[in-house]
């Protein structure tokens, strides 16, 4: 299945000058999310250690790493921005083109030695992973593996993840 | 298994006089959160037809939605709030205590005759799942059930939900 069919591409949205990924035709299809999830499970089995946590970066990463950690029977754990989460967390911030983001993670969602995966639906500048990655760490967790459904190449995000796995199932 | 020990249940949070039901420690335990996303599955299955659709509001409607989503084999619509979705939507807005909040959806993303089921965390005073119910209606889907893991039962969101097959799994 060719899920790029799947895949609204947008002129100038948020801003101009941006071509937006929307991958809300491939969700709505029930074969292709179906696939899609599927092939984030059979990446994520085929990784050397039992996954037990998904981490995902809210909002969009929540829509691919809650299936995908319900079916490898692993735990989810959000990644947010500040003010949603209601108990101590840890935060990151990292740049944007303009000024900053931050993310946050509840400080006790993950033990010392787990392994996790983090699955977010795009990889641009790896701004968000890379924080997100360091929440994980922070907390003693071991990144194992990172799950994007699609990287944007010319934007080099994946400079940023030297020395861990990755998989992007539809390059741009 | 007794979710309501993997809800905290948190003081004041977001402002005085609110107790947060944060699910963040079910999602996390891997066996909670398949216990959970295995009743939303059986609850869906026993309805008197096939899923077509599963509609989830930003941002916690996704973390279940869309589990039980793929699940039964359905596809996922999100809801969400103004800006976020790049294509044509249609929209509603519901009252706040203080203002108005408005939902959007793809003006494509449901089709006439659909079957659809509503997923969300919690079900308060029902501003969000009314509106929710509105947009899939206008888009000419049927709505065959609606599901929350947790209903704040003094809250009497239910109220506006009459007609509806309504399934709450946790009742505060």
């Amino acid at each position: 299945m060719d899920l790029t069919k799947y895949v609204a591409n947008i002129k100038d949205f948020p801003e101009e000058g941006i071509i937006f990924r929307d991958v809300t035709p491939l969700m709505k299809d029930h074969n292709a999310f179906k696939e899609t999830i599927d092939r984030f499970v059979i990446w994520a089995n085929s990784l050397e250690a039992k996954v037990d946590i998904v981490a995902g970066p809210e909002a969009r990463g929540f829509l691919f790493g809650c299936p995908v950690a319900y079916s490898i029977n692993a735990g989810f754990v959000p990644v947010r921005k500040p003010g949603k989460l209601p108990r101590e967390t840890v935060c990151e911030s990292y740049a944007l083109e303009y000024g900053t983001n931050e993310v946050h993670i509840h400080a006790d969602s993950i033990k010392q030695g787990q392994k996790v995966i983090i699955v977010d639906d795009l990889l641009a500048t790896g701004g968000t992973v890379e924080a997100t990655i360091k929440l994980v760490e922070k907390l003693g967790g071991e990144v194992i593996g990172i799950a994007f459904l699609i990287e944007l190449e010319e934007l080099k995000g994946r400079d940023k993840l030297e020395g861990y796995n990755i998989y992007s199932m539809l390059k741009y």
